[in-house]
């Protein structure tokens, strides 16, 4: 009898955007004449850069030919990718990644969902909280946690972002084997110092855990004093995994391209106390279940390499911030304090009511969506996410609106 | 402590094409002047149908424009291609297929090694003898077998296709919950009738097993008495799942799109015998951990079902079946019999010795690559694959030195 994987079941119905697509709804029929302003969406909006699509055209050209056609590729990313990102990512920030610890893939939801197969079901797992849900579901799936109960999963480890700690929660107190993190964070737009990564990174090589970091949203850190990989921090090389994506960095979210570093020296090991190196590990896992990502799209993720794609993602990205500087001002002038949003496309505001009461003043008075906090976890209770990814004129209509209707 | 998911040790080293590569790159030293034919490798060389390279500019075009731009996609695809599916490949046929049962994603690699994780790891697998290795692999990595020992893993039910059954085994004498099928066949290129897919379709709802069914291979069908989906068999509708793909279909190996079709009707159960819809189960699975196709992609995927992108696909695929008929013929005259290849691109060649002996002497004698048939599991022993994806004239070539060769 075809019987299912029951951790399945434990999965608690996400009903967030449903929910929020069905108030956006009855509100648009309330007040058709009315332009509802969508802020709440962490999704690209502006054109991809020209590097990239020149790439594009000059990559499918060569399909058309038999003496340029590419069929599959190598399951870990063409080399020239590969080095490209050892290169430029990482060596020219002194860290010593090499293009083999390099695993290019069609995006980073992909394969921060995927790495947790690579380990024991009984390993302790902890997440942040307010959280990215793909950290918390992929090992909800895998039976890594107790039910849902109250509003968290028993056996989870959160490690809760609160104004306190500035949303960087130190480590946990108890042992734990994989620590999820995210900097800077979805969603709170919260960024972790040197010292606070270390911190994190003592902790793994004391406690022999690995710390699983999403640097997706790297290239919005203009802070010359922020580390923009976990392996700048010393030691890391042993016990870290970065995941990194074209998406937010180069509007790919359509595209779909993202890669892995993984260095030789990360260890894991069996139950009888053998060592092997998890880049091993994730090769064979990549190798067996995925077959590379596009070529043209690896193409286009090269492009943006260049010294003038390079210019464009920063006019990309600096587009975006310069959004999150316009709500994090309006919101401040609506009387609302907010963080993040300085080295991140996210501004985190304090809502000072239940989350989803300030979601539907925002949405009743200003026609403005945003996301309510809670959706992202318990500790996001209180908050609510505005997201820089938009136009700019819908973004100052936005704030110019909530201005007026809280006024 | 990190600890690994221990089952990854069960898996034996994949060498074959480590050994091959080995093997072509030690004639290649001792014979420069010789070019070598590979006609070992399952990939195509053809470029790209037009309608499809036009879609992808036309496409990326868009990519260009705030306007036009698209950013994050369904995770399950874009409707418009859903849509042609449904309509093209099942609906025309009179099969009951709908866009909703259609799910988008970047290759069947990655749905027939992830489709698995829906289910117990209790549950017993049955695969076909030879063998495409990811359906092995990730039941493998899932705990559901036991050691390799000799040349199988143990726990696994093993259909072997011989030349008694045709390559078309019939259903196992013992109950399993899972079985793997793919037709036509790769390594042998067996086609399975109406008659012999209903055999599995009596088994599976008898012993309430599912059939996962790799129709990656439906292009090359040219018998109109031959089924082209597992659907086209009444009862498949509550126990099959379906594995397509655009990469031998229209050349897609270096772009990746493929498909999964599940049925509303397919129902898998609980421990306790709680009855759960499939489909809904693999929408969770997407939904959490895939983020959709390319946009671009899916484009040219689309345009492969137009009036002139089936024509494209059709030339596109009788040109490797020529080559296949070559290969046939060729073998023939060189005294070999041999099988598939004609509703298939891959010909199946009866070595009449150890299938690495004939690899060597066609290596050795004719500077020609093949496959040797134990590389795909034990009942391969005895046999090689000769592929018809390449240029007609290196296929050619590849004959006549052949036949020179073994004359």
């Amino acid at each position: 009898m075809i019987q299912i994987n029951e951790h399945y079941q434990k999965l608690k119905a996400s009903y967030l955007f449903v929910d929020i697509a069905k108030s956006v709804r009855a509100h648009q029929e309330a007040h058709p004449e009315q332009e509802v302003i969508k802020l709440g969406i962490g999704d690209v909006t502006r054109p991809l850069p020209a590097s990239a699509l020149e790439a594009l055209h000059t990559a499918i050209d060569e399909m058309a030919s038999p003496r340029t056609f590419r069929g599959y590729g190598p399951e870990q990313g063409y080399d020239f990718l590969r080095e490209a990102i050892a290169r430029e990512d990482y060596q020219s920030r002194g860290v010593n990644i090499s293009a083999a610890d390099v695993f290019v893939s069609d995006g980073s939801k992909c394969d921060t969902g995927n790495i947790q197969e690579l380990f024991s079901p009984e390993q302790r797992v902890a997440v942040p909280d307010p959280v990215y849900p793909v950290y918390v579901d992929t090992n909800v799936m895998a039976g890594r946690t107790g039910p849902f109960q109250g509003d968290r999963y028993q056996g989870l480890t959160y490690l809760s972002g609160t104004q306190e700690n500035g949303f960087v929660p130190p480590p946990p107190e108890e042992a734990v084997d994989l620590i999820y993190l995210c900097f800077p964070n979805n969603p709170t737009g919260a960024t972790a110092t040197r010292e606070q990564l270390a911190a994190y990174v003592d902790y793994a090589r004391k406690h022999r855990a690995l710390i699983l970091f999403d640097a997706a949203y790297v290239s919005f850190i203009r802070d010359p004093d922020l580390p923009h990989s976990i392996f700048e921090i010393p030691g890391a090389e042993t016990c870290a995994v970065e995941f990194r994506s074209f998406s937010k960095t180069a509007g790919f979210t359509g595209l779909r391209c993202a890669f892995t570093v993984i260095p030789p020296t990360v260890q894991a090991w069996t139950s009888t106390g053998s060592a092997v190196a998890l880049r091993d590990l994730w090769s064979r896992r990549q190798t067996t279940k995925f077959n590379g990502a596009s070529y043209p799209i690896q193409r286009a993720a090269e492009a943006v390499y260049t010294a003038r794609g390079r210019e464009e993602v920063r006019e990309l990205t600096d587009y975006y911030l310069e959004n999150a500087r316009i709500i994090r001002q309006g919101l401040a002038q609506a009387g609302f304090r907010s963080f993040g949003g300085e080295n991140a496309p996210y501004v985190w505001v304090e809502a000072r009511r239940p989350s989803w009461d300030l979601f539907h003043l925002l949405l009743e008075r200003a026609g403005v969506v945003t996301t309510p906090g809670a959706g992202f976890g318990a500790a996001g209770e209180g908050f609510i996410r505005i997201s820089g990814f938009n136009e700019r004129e819908q973004v100052e209509r936005a704030m110019e609106r909530i201005q007026a209707a809280l006024a």
